[in-house]
């Protein structure tokens, strides 16, 4: 799904190589992420095949213990050697390649080509469609590292605010999740966060000290930083591509402090699936075959659509 | 000094009420600040008179002890009653006023009031000259409150920038302080920091794990936004009234740590004044009688100039 050009699936495209080290994987099902309309729009400059959301069966590796094995994967592609990558996990590696955002051909394909070292072996007791929300799970729970203790407000009830407050809620913290939308407020409260509308919130009564900014619109960052206590943590989830952001001297004013979040541990996402703590199955909106995962890109990006899923049938 | 309006001094006004537990002090001398001229433009709604920089003698106070004393003040005037004046000193006090900022006449005047509590005696060896200082060196100083280990960039060679560089410097941080003006530049040199031009910068190799932005520019942000490593903290000193900031997305990608400072403790700043380990009087660009203030006003914008002071003859 290249910027303006018709996707590219495998099958228009050679079939990938496999660099020493790295697996070839058959997709089974792949996830949409509101940051795939964005590259396919020209953020970050991606060229390739997008889609960084996945879970598959691996085809062929180095190590042959891995063949056949269902997987998830960490997608930030480290070089291995560098200081991050030996004491960090590679997340920011300076020569990383990452999964269908950075110089790497993504999941939105028939197959795709991973190092082993970033593949995650999927209990038989997650299902498919569990194990594809594994890698937004993981960038949710992420959330965490961030959070020392109290009660959180997420802003956006898109899909990653909701998995967001899922994921604080499975780890015990009194969220509060603040969105637009009646029916996706509705899943937060089926797995027992608080959620409530945007127009009900009072920043001079509600405003907390630690808020995740999730809406993916400067709007919603100019409104996190209200609803953020003098000396109050706002944490940056989303990632808002080429728009500038609003007026940051509240940052000064109330000396608040703003932490970037975006890649979470991949093992720790497959830990709280298989114990159950989270279900992402409620957001689930749709499912497209791959033949037809251009016309999944343009619905995933319609208002009021949540997950949609591609499938390798 | 009003928006847009002629200067109100003193003599143009009734004399300022003394309301209960503040004193009556009279300026000897006051500094501008480059928020002056964003206030007067129009920034924070202020409609009385600007600054809030100052040494002076105290006139009239509930508590007699004060009458005659030299003396410094805390700028930020809490209710003196909620939680954060109780446990935190007030400077995020929701019902605050603050000097020269928001909903108090300043110190570009005859004379000010200030309630009795935010007052500091100032010691006989600290000079009126250094004294003027207090307020923006405690800012400079405050710095070090978000900032536990490390070497520092310091990025903006005005007067804010010039500060903090001085007040790292002689608090024993490794601190390199960037701008345009090789003749500012060597003003921190002369007090032993070190001190590059911004055309000598590389990020890809001169990037820090804490950076301070005090340019007072967007441009500023953006360039300090680069110098930042990842998961690199980003002490936002300057505000930028009216300009809206760059795209944040860096911030959650290289999950960089902003952290906003504002006022700081003027008790320590004029304990660095009377040890000597940061000299602020090579700052002083030039002195204008109190008669002349709007003319100091429009001295302090212009480029290459630093601190303007105000005299009270």
């Amino acid at each position: 799904l290249l910027n303006g050009s018709p996707p590219r699936l495998s099958r228009d495209l050679p079939r990938p190589a496999r660099p020493a080290g790295e697996a070839r994987v058959r997709m089974r099902l792949a996830g949409i992420c509101d940051t795939d309309p964005q590259l396919a729009r020209g953020y970050m400059g991606h060229e390739g095949v997008l889609g960084h959301e996945f879970v598959g069966d691996v085809l062929e590796a180095d190590d042959a213990s891995w063949v056949g094995r269902r997987v998830v994967g960490d997608i930030n592609a480290g070089c291995g050697a560098c200081p991050d990558c030996l004491e960090r996990g590679g997340h920011h590696c300076p020569r990383r390649t990452v999964l269908g955002i950075l110089g790497r051909n993504g999941a939105l394909s028939e197959e795709l080509v991973l190092p082993e070292r970033c593949l995650r072996a999927v209990p038989d007791s997650v299902s498919d469609e569990q194990a594809v929300f594994a890698e937004p799970l993981a960038a949710a729970l992420h959330v965490l590292d961030a959070h020392s203790a109290g009660p959180v407000t997420v802003l956006g009830d898109g899909k990653l605010g909701l998995l967001i407050a899922l994921a604080l809620r499975g780890a015990g913290v009194d969220v509060t999740l603040v969105g637009h939308h009646p029916e996706k407020l509705g899943l937060a409260r089926a797995q027992g966060a608080r959620a409530i509308l945007e127009r009900d919130i009072d920043p001079a009564r509600d405003a907390g000290d630690v808020t995740v900014e999730a809406t993916g619109s400067a709007a919603g960052l100019a409104r996190a930083l209200e609803l953020c206590r003098p000396r109050g943590t706002l944490i940056l989830k989303s990632t808002v591509a080429g728009e500038t952001s609003p007026n940051l001297a509240p940052v000064v004013v109330n000396e608040l402090t703003l932490v970037g979040s975006r890649c979470g541990r991949i093992e720790g996402a497959l830990e709280v699936l298989q114990r159950g703590t989270v279900d992402p199955r409620p957001l689930i909106s749709e499912r497209f075959p791959l033949a037809e995962a251009e016309r999944a890109l343009a619905r995933a990006s319609e208002k009021g659509v949540l997950k949609v899923l591609v499938e390798n049938g």
